[in-house]
C-alpha cells in the first residue's frame, strides 16, 4: 500500500500539475465577480478601519466616524420599540410566562401577545415554520394590507422572507431565465437590484429619474428606455419602482402611479414595487399610496397587471435591521406560479422566526385602549418626527457647502445631493482610474470622517456627480459632519481650482 | 384626455392581446421549475391538511400526525437549552439588564453574557452586523474550531449565514458558471444540493453510497462516477460529502476521509463538507472528526485541497431550527475569492443577528464552574441520550415490519430503511405515473398518519425503494407510529400479493 502510494506520488511529481479548478478570480462564476454593491464597498472597509484606529486612540484628529452610508438606524442610536422587544424577549424565553413576578416586569398586553404567539406557533420560535411563514403572521399581514388599501388580501399570496432583500432575490430568480431577459431599473437605484441582475445574468435596463423634477418619474423616459432595450433584443419582463425612492426620497403621486400601471398593462411588464419606506414620509400633504391600491382602484381592466410588492421591518420607524424580517405579496399571479415560488422558498426551509414575529407586530401594533398603545405611539412619533427634522436640517446644512445642491427629501431615509467637482479634480480621478465621486467620497471620509456612498454606486446621468447620505444620525452629529465636510470641500475647491 | 384614452382602448380591443410576459409555468425560469425538494413536497401539504382535520375534529381515526419528514426537533417536543434562551431573551429586551430584580430571574452568567454581547455588538441585535457576521461571533467560532481540531482558525475565513443552507447556496453560486460545471453528490443525498444545482443550472454528478456497507463511501465508485462525468464533458468542480450522513446516518472513518481528500487532491476538486450533524453520534466508539482536521493532519502536500465546511444551530442538541443560525469556513482559498464571497454576502446585508448569537453560544457554551454549566450539560445529555435511545428503538420497531429493513444509524437524525414492495404495487404506481415509494409513503401517511419522505426524493439505486424518517419524536409516538405503519404495510402486502 505504502509503496504503491509512493509510486503514484513519483508519477505525479514528474508531470507538472495544472490546477484548473482551484478557485480564483478567473474561474469563479463571473456573474459574482461582476456584481457591485457600493453600499458596503471599499469605502466602508476604510471607514471601519478608521473607526478602529479612533477607538484605539491611534487617530485623534477625529472624534468618530459618522456612518451615513447605510439605512441602519439602530447602529446610529435609534432605540427599538419597547413593545416589540418585550414580546420577542418573552418568545425567546417562554419560561418567563410562568414566572409569578412576570407582571411586574412586562405589561399585560405584551404577555398576552407572547402567549398568543406561543399558542399559534405551537412550539415557539425554535422550530422551522412552514416555508411561506407562520400562518398567523400571514393573516396579520393580510389584515394590515386590507386596512391600508381597502381591498381584501389573501394570505396565500404573501411570503415572509429574511428581510425584503431575500424576497426580491427569489422573485428576480423566478423571472430571469437568460441574458436576454431584462428588468427596468430606476437610475439612481438601490444597488441591490443591479447586483442581483448581475448575479442572475439578466439584463439591466436603465431609466433615469428626473433630478430637475425632484427625481420624478417621467413616462416618456420609460417608453424610450423600453423601446431602446427591445430594439437591442432584450425581453423586458419587469420594471422596478422604489416608492418612496431610494436613494432619492421622492414619493410618487397617484396620477403618476396610474401612468406606470398603464405602461405595465400596455407593455405586458410585471411591476416590482419596492415599498419598504411606506411609513417614511416627511412632507406635509404627501401621503404614501400603495401600487396595489392604485391598481385595484383602476378596476378590472387592469387585473392582468402582475404586481410584486415588498415591505420590511428594517425601515419605517422600527429600524429592526438585524432581525431580518420582510415579506412580499404577489398580486394577479397564477396559483401555479405561486406554487413554484413556494417550492423555491422551501429550499431555504423558512425565514427566521423572530423576524416573522416582528412583522406580525409591525402589522398589528397595540390598539388604542391597550396598555402599550400610548408608549408605542409615543416612540413611533418621536422617531418619525426626529427623522423629519433631521432630513430638514441635513438638507439645509448640505446646501451651505459650496458645490453641493439638494432638495429636501419627501420620504425614505436618504438625500442624494448633486456635487459640482472642479474639472482638475475630475481629471485627477480619471488618471487614477477612479470614479470622480468615489474619489470625492474618499476625501470626505478621510478628511471629515463622514462615510457616504458615491453616486456612481447608484447610477447617475453621465457627467453629473452625487452621493447618498442617510439622515439617521442625531442632529449634533449631522451638524458636526456637515461642518467638517464643508472644510474638506472648500479645500478640494481651493486645491483643484 | 378621456376621449384619447377611450380611443386607445378601442384600438387595443381590436387587436387580440398576446401576453408573453405574464408569468406562467412555461415562461418562468425553468431552473426553478426543475428544482425538487421532497422534504417539503406534496406529502407534507397533505399531512398538514390531515392534521388540521384532526385538530378540528373532522377526522377521528387518528389521534395526530407523527411528522417524521424533517429534522425539526422542537416541532416534535424537544425543549430549547435554557441558557441559550435566557441570553437571547435579554438581548431582545436589554432594558431588563437594568432591572433591579433581574438576578432573581436570570442566572449571573446569562446576565454577564448578555452584557458582554451588548458591549461587543455596540447596539445589540437590532442593527445590521457587518456582512460576514459580528466580529466577536466569528472569533468564538474560530476558537471552537481550534479546540475541536487542534489547528488555529482565521475568523476572516468564516462567514455566518441564515442557517447552513444559505451558505451552501452562496458557495455553489460562486463555483457554478454554466451547465458544464458539475458537483458530485452522494446518492442518497439531502435534496438541498440537487435543488440548488437545478436552480443554478449546474450539472449533478451522482455517486452511490453502498447500502450493503452501512451506506459507506467507496473510492472506486467515486472514481467511476468522476470519469463517467468527465467523459460526458462535465467539468467537475466539487464533491459534496455529508458527514454524518443525511439521510443515511453513517459516520465516516478517518481512513476513508483521507482517501476522499487524496481523491480531491489528485483530481483537483473542491471538497464541500456538510458537517451539520457533527454533534449527533450515537454509536459507542464512533467519533466525529472534521475534514479540516484530517486535511491538516495530512500535511503540506495537501494544502492545495480547497475545503468548504458548514455547521448549524438547527441540528446537534440545540435544534434551534427557527432561529436560522449557520456558518461556513473556507479553508485553503485565496483572499481574492474570499473577498468576492464577502461582496456577494453583503448584498443580503447580514445574517439575522439572533441566529448569530445562538452560534456564539453553541461554540462557547457555559464553562465548568460557571452557574449555568451543570444545567446546560444536563439538558445536552438528556437530548443526546434520548436521540440515541430513540434511534435504537425506531430501528428495532421498523425491522419488525415485514418488507422493511434498516441498520441502526451511527449519527445524524434519520433512518433510511429499505422497503420491499409487492410487484403489483410497483406496477400500480407506474400506471399512476407515480414513484412507487411515493405512493407507498402516501399510503403510510393516509393510513397510519405518519409523514415520511419517499427515498426517491433523496435518490436511490434503480429498483430499490426507501424512505427517510427522523427519530425525533418521543418513544411513545414512535411506537404508536410504527405499530400503525406495520398494519398498513401488512395490508399493502395482502392487497397486492
Amino acid at each position: 500500500m505504502k509503496s504503491n502510494e509512493n509510486g503514484e506520488k513519483e508519477k505525479e511529481k514528474q508531470k507538472p500539475k495544472i490546477r484548473f479548478n482551484a478557485l480564483n478570480l478567473t474561474n469563479i462564476n463571473q456573474r459574482v465577480l461582476a456584481a457591485q454593491y457600493a453600499v458596503r464597498g471599499e469605502l466602508v472597509i476604510i471607514a471601519d478601519k478608521m473607526q478602529r484606529e479612533i477607538s484605539e486612540g491611534k487617530r485623534t484628529d477625529l472624534k468618530k466616524i459618522v456612518f451615513c452610508n447605510i439605512g441602519n438606524p439602530q447602529a446610529v442610536g435609534q432605540k427599538p420599540l419597547t413593545f416589540i422587544r418585550q414580546v420577542l424577549s418573552l418568545m425567546e424565553y417562554p419560561e418567563l410566562l410562568h414566572n409569578p413576578n412576570i407582571s411586574s416586569i412586562y405589561p399585560p398586553d405584551a404577555i398576552a401577545r407572547a402567549n398568543e404567539y406561543m399558542d399559534d406557533s405551537k412550539c415557539g420560535v425554535g422550530a422551522y415554520s412552514n416555508s411561506q411563514g407562520f400562518d398567523f403572521v400571514l393573516k396579520d399581514i393580510a389584515d394590515f394590507i386590507e386596512r391600508r388599501d381597502g381591498y381584501k388580501a389573501n394570505p396565500k399570496n404573501i411570503f415572509l422572507s429574511n428581510g425584503a432583500s431575500e424576497g426580491i432575490q427569489m422573485f428576480l430568480n423566478t423571472i430571469i431565465r437568460n441574458e436576454i431577459d431584462g428588468v427596468m431599473l430606476p437610475i439612481p437605484q438601490y444597488p441591490l437590484y443591479s447586483a442581483l441582475l448581475s448575479l442572475l445574468g439578466g439584463k439591466r435596463v436603465d431609466y433615469y429619474l428626473d433630478e430637475n423634477k425632484g427625481w420624478g418619474l417621467c413616462m416618456e423616459e420609460l417608453e424610450n428606455s423600453l423601446m431602446a432595450a427591445r430594439k437591442d433584443g432584450t425581453n423586458v419582463r419587469a420594471i422596478v419602482v422604489i416608492n418612496p425612492g431610494n436613494p432619492t426620497g421622492q414619493c410618487l403621486e397617484v396620477e403618476n402611479m396610474k401612468e406606470i400601471i398603464k405602461f405595465c398593462h400596455k407593455q405586458d411588464i410585471i411591476l416590482i414595487a419596492d415599498e419598504v419606506y411606506q411609513e417614511n414620509i416627511y412632507v406635509e400633504g404627501k401621503k404614501f399610496t400603495s401600487f396595489r391600491k392604485v391598481l385595484y382602484d383602476m378596476g378590472d381592466e387592469y387585473k392582468d397587471v402582475q404586481l410584486f410588492s415588498c415591505h420590511s421591518v428594517s425601515k419605517g420607524f422600527l429600524g429592526e435591521c438585524g432581525q431580518r424580517g420582510g415579506y412580499f405579496e404577489l398580486i394577479n399571479f397564477d396559483e401555479d406560479v405561486r406554487d413554484q415560488i413556494y417550492k423555491y422558498a422551501s429550499t431555504r426551509l423558512c425565514p427566521n422566526t423572530i423576524g416573522q414575529i416582528v412583522i406580525s407586530i409591525m402589522t398589528r401594533p397595540p390598539k388604542e385602549g391597550e396598555p402599550s398603545y400610548e408608549l408605542y405611539q409615543k416612540e413611533r412619533n418621536y422617531i418619525l418626527t426626529e427623522l423629519k427634522e433631521r432630513s430638514i436640517l441635513l438638507t439645509e446644512e448640505l446646501n451651505k457647502i459650496p458645490g453641493i445642491h439638494c432638495e429636501r427629501p419627501q420620504g425614505a431615509m436618504y438625500i442624494f445631493p448633486n456635487v459640482t467637482l472642479p474639472p482638475k479634480f475630475i481629471e485627477e480621478a480619471k488618471k487614477m482610474g477612479k470614479q470622480p465621486d468615489f474619489l470625492w467620497a474618499k476625501h470626505i471620509l478621510e478628511g471629515a470622517g463622514v462615510c457616504v456612498v458615491p453616486g456612481s454606486g447608484f447610477g447617475q446621468k453621465p457627467g453629473t456627480y452625487h452621493f447618498r447620505t442617510t439622515f439617521l444620525s442625531d442632529k449634533e452629529s449631522l451638524k458636526e459632519a456637515t461642518s467638517r465636510m464643508k472644510e474638506v470641500q472648500e479645500k478640494i475647491i481651493k486645491d483643484y481650482s
